[in-house]
């Protein structure tokens, strides 16, 4: 006998029987959410608020952040559609794939589940849930596959991004979301302290065996996931996103390690470089910059500060000390369950900061085919004034 | 001096220079692909041929596999946006943020890259290089935030899926794709091997403490990434997709694992139980009837046949043994570059098996509240029959 027969509902929204209610008692798996089911509810109202006031009859989240910070609960990133349908009024469902309902529990007040089956097609379901919605907003990473199958199911709908009504909200944290940051942070700043004594080898080894080394030791620290582990030696350290490779570490040159994790689900970020020996005259001048723009820029998070005027504040430093040429990118990204996300410390960006607004302070000077720098600290906008969250040596250290 | 005025071209097609003429310079980082620059061509000719089949304008492909398949490089899963843009006839385009250029090297006859820099929109020029296009096909895993920012930009378009183009394509292996897969099954053999050596102590530890450590075996087996390591105890091994949790294994039960990862760009994905102890008659007894359910399944992928004729003759043992509403899921699904992909072995897809095709035989019985039991082998379609790449002991092993 097939799945679909005998454990999940073919059309409707009744509730499965069977099987799956037995499935239904296990507990939600959330690695990482300090938060519980009265938080969830508590955001899941705003989101509502927000939804009405830019008039969006339906949100739909899946494989990314929003659906967690609404929920607890993760969509698995495969091709067996999750989706949560929140209409603006009216209950939220969860479709899931009946499997791995056992994952999910339902929450009162937050979201029913949905099992589907194998044979089932999840899209059409969604597609009836949303019907008559002129405004859709689609969760950012949501895979792009499950737009393109539901849109023939929605004519003259517009879509636009769940961004415009979760993103205010994820942006300003709260004070567990900010010791959840902080944690990380401290995890990651024990294993810059541990670069700077020399504690991680560096001089004969490649780049991608410290990258190796640093991923082992953000998870040793207990992040339960690495985001990344950028190790660039001397003229790699000039590009910003040089991927760690077979280039050996010599001595005489600039290491630049930018790394963080994910833990308790929320992320870490920080990037240190060090000196293989005696530090370069050259490069000592540019890093004397980069610290001190580093410092302006942590210092210009005042709440109410547009995003673009602390890059403005962080870039003139180095404008002024004559490698504005050289840093080549935007001042920092927000973070928090993502590694970047809103707000971007960029031109163009005018939004002003709020308390527990969470971002990266980072600028860098990159001299192509000689050396590139980078000192990043993450910063928790509070209403006594920026904090910043990392706190190992900001110095260019020679180990 | 801010990064756009300096780095990348404004507008247009025109290529950058300044800096990143330098940057270009660097190779092309592909973890993991084993084929070259003639592969790459060879496989976008077929692609525009595909196109052309279905009248598709323009194909866009971003973060996903399509994308490493077709150009061996695999974008960041960040919010700057990668994009391959495939006219159906004319030069492919892949825009990159302007940092991560260095990452990329452009492919005579593959791509043109076009680097965009931090103030710029590059959806915008998106929008400008698929415009006109009626049909647009969009990579599966690109992020919907993507094409919900694209859609202003080309109106009355229809989006297809990009499957529908390179689909094909993926599912029939070259030689070196079945070595990749057939090297990767042979590193998930052995940690197999090593648990139903009794290697790995089960009893007394927790479902996540085992799933640390076949991590951890997989890892130092070869694997960059783990992709699942889903270990299942007793009545959890009922669920599926069970998330390892802090359930104690005990003496007397079933443990399943289910466990792979990425080597060298392709998927691993094996499945085996053992027992703690002495074999529970009923769970033997059960065992006996997947056991031949696996064996029937593997046996029956002979080129021409279509997908679901492969599963109902995998249910029909499990039916016929008794079990057959215990079997609550398709029998396998595709793999390759992706741990799920076409073609799925599931009623309903009348697709009939090609030479090079390659999927898992994983049918499964689960008992709520009692037990739970797969076994999977990865197989090949062959002209001379279907070739299983795993090969650890099929039976039920008492550790």
């Amino acid at each position: 006998m097939s799945f679909s027969a005998t454990c999940v509902p073919k059309t409707g929204r009744k509730r499965a029987d069977g099987l799956l209610l037995g499935w239904q008692t296990a507990v939600v798996t959330t690695p990482g959410s300090a938060a519980d089911s009265a938080v969830y509810a508590k955001r899941m109202a705003r989101v509502r608020a927000a939804m009405a006031e830019q008039q969006i009859d339906t949100l739909l989240l899946s494989v990314g952040h929003d659906l967690p910070y609404l929920t607890g609960y993760t969509a698995m990133p495969l091709e067996r559609l999750t989706m949560l349908v929140v209409p603006r009024d009216g209950d939220a469902t969860m479709l899931i794939p009946a499997l791995e309902a056992p994952r999910v529990a339902e929450q009162q007040g937050v979201f029913e589940l949905f099992p589907w089956g194998e044979t089932e097609d999840p899209t059409s379901i969604v597609g009836k849930l949303a019907s008559g919605s002129k405004r859709v907003a689609i969760g950012d990473q949501m895979w792009a596959r499950f737009l393109v199958e539901l849109m023939p199911h929605l004519q003259g709908t517009e879509y636009t991004r769940a961004v415009d009504v979760v993103g205010a909200l994820r942006m300003a944290k709260d004070p567990a979301e900010i010791d959840a940051l902080a944690l990380a942070g401290a995890a990651v700043d024990k294993i810059a302290g541990e670069l700077q004594r020399g504690e991680i080898e560096l001089v004969g080894r490649t780049e991608a065996q410290v990258s190796a080394e640093l991923s082992r030791r953000i998870i040793a620290e207990g992040h339960e996931k690495v985001n990344f582990a950028i190790v660039a030696a001397g003229e790699n350290a000039a590009s910003p996103h040089h991927h760690a490779g077979s280039r050996v570490i010599r001595e005489g040159e600039i290491v630049l390690c930018d790394f963080g994790g994910t833990m308790a689900g929320y992320c870490s970020d920080t990037t240190r470089c060090v000196f293989t020996g005696p530090i370069d005259p050259e490069v000592a001048d540019a890093y004397a910059v980069l610290q001190t723009a580093q410092q302006v820029g942590v210092k210009a998070g005042a709440v109410g500060t547009p995003c673009e005027e602390v890059d403005r504040a962080t870039r003139q430093v180095i404008v002024d000390g004559g490698y504005g040429e050289y840093f080549i990118h935007r001042t920092g990204h927000g973070i928090g369950m993502e590694e970047h996300e809103d707000p971007y410390i960029v031109e163009g960006n005018s939004l002003p900061l709020e308390a527990g607004h969470a971002y990266s302070i980072e600028p860098g000077i990159y001299v192509p085919g000689k050396w590139g720098m980078r000192l990043e600290d993450i910063v928790v906008a509070t209403p006594s004034g920026p904090l910043a969250l990392n706190a190992s040596d900001h110095s260019l250290v020679s180990v």
